[in-house]
């Protein structure tokens, strides 16, 4: 069976790690091979790039030194991880991908779409996920899951309503220029009707999958 | 009076980094104000990159992984520091740049210099040294220095005789390129020789440059 990439994407708080979890079980449970993953990091190496990228010190941070630290986790996860994993025929579910990169870097930060798409096309050159799941609510919501759910903020977390407003907006936008790739979700409905709208493309995929062995 | 930007650049033990402080202090004798750098690194995220990429566990690294590490960090360091001292009308002196990548990455690595070259223009958009030397004397020799010199080695020195003869190579190579750019120091002479022929240039460099104020 073909391996599948499925990316969950969204603004802090949405619900991808919650979901990456019912999203491995519900197909484990289907008798499918699979690994989940996170970005940035994934890998040992990927993983130190992380902490350089989230640590709060780090203010002066260039777009450009966030951007190539990004692709060079990037880099990592795929050649270490995802291809050899889709190659055996695994499928590979990941919290965060390059969708992110688009929406924090580029729409929240200013960079330029054809900036990132030239690093993309350098590192991915034309590879991308089967499937990317939107989980899209309103950045209030988001930001009061994650207070309850408590912790200390990173890099990222720490910047303000607008910020967000700019990621939000650059998924559904992204989202709009490749709809059969993207699934939106609505996530601000309880977490069983966002469940139920993840199985219903699951099971799209699987039959899809099905046809072309 | 103009900035200038010098790089040191050779293989293990060469000498760049005693030279490095040699120029510091002609070069202020003279009563230029100038900084000196290093890279990977010069800034503090830079140095943050560093460790990541010298890392001696980290041999599951790939060749698209540490270039784009390279160019991270040169990212921050270019933005944070070196164009910021250049824009005031220091000059810069920095112990190994942009022709180190295409050497170690490129030449001892395997990535084609077409792939680097992308990525060099996507960070410095046209921006390079005034002026490169080039410390080139067999490999042998300087090992047997950096062995004299004593301390622990980095993923990179542990690399062995035939990396360092491609990076000895390409660093000639891309001096026979734009010979303008570069000097070649025979650096197996006596340190005084070779402090000679770095005089020489300097003192070039700075008629060139009272021509053009
Ligand atoms: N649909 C939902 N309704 C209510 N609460 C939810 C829903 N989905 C997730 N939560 C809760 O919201 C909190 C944040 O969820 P989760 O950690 O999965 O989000 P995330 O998108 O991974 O966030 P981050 O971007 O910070 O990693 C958790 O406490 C989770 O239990
Ligand atoms: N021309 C020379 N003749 C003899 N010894 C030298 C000469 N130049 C440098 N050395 C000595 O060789 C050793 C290595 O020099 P140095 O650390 O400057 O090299 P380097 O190019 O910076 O090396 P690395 O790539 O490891 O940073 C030092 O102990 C230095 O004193
Ligand atoms: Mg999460
Ligand atoms: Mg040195």
């Amino acid at each position: 069976m073909l391996g599948q990439f499925i990316t969950l994407e969204g603004t802090e708080g949405a619900g991808k790690s919650t979901n990456l979890m019912f999203i491995k079980d519900w197909l484990a449970a289907k008798g499918i091979d699979l690994i989940v993953t996170r970005e940035p990091g994934g890998t040992e190496i990927g993983e130190a790039i992380r902490a350089v990228l989230l640590n709060k010190n780090y203010t002066a941070m260039q777009a450009e030194t966030e951007l190539l630290l990004m692709f060079a986790a990037r880099a990592q996860h795929l050649k270490e991880k995802i291809l050899p994993a889709l190659e055996q025929g695994k499928w590979v579910v990941s919290d965060r991908f390059t969708d992110a990169t688009y929406a924090y870097q580029g729409a929240a930060r200013g960079m330029s779409f054809e900036r990132i798409a030239e690093i993309e096309n350098w590192v991915q050159q034309g590879f991308f996920p089967n499937t990317t799941f939107i989980f899209d609510l309103p950045i209030e919501i988001g930001m009061a899951r994650v207070a309850s759910r408590g912790g200390e903020t990173d890099r990222f977390e720490q910047e303000k309503h607008d910020f967000f407003e700019k990621v939000r907006s650059a998924y559904l936008q992204r989202a709009s220029m490749a709809p059969k790739r993207y699934t939106i979700l609505d996530a601000s409905q309880p977490l069983e009707q966002v469940q139920k709208a993840i199985v219903n493309r699951l099971e799209e995929m699987m039959l899809a999958v099905e046809k072309m062995a």
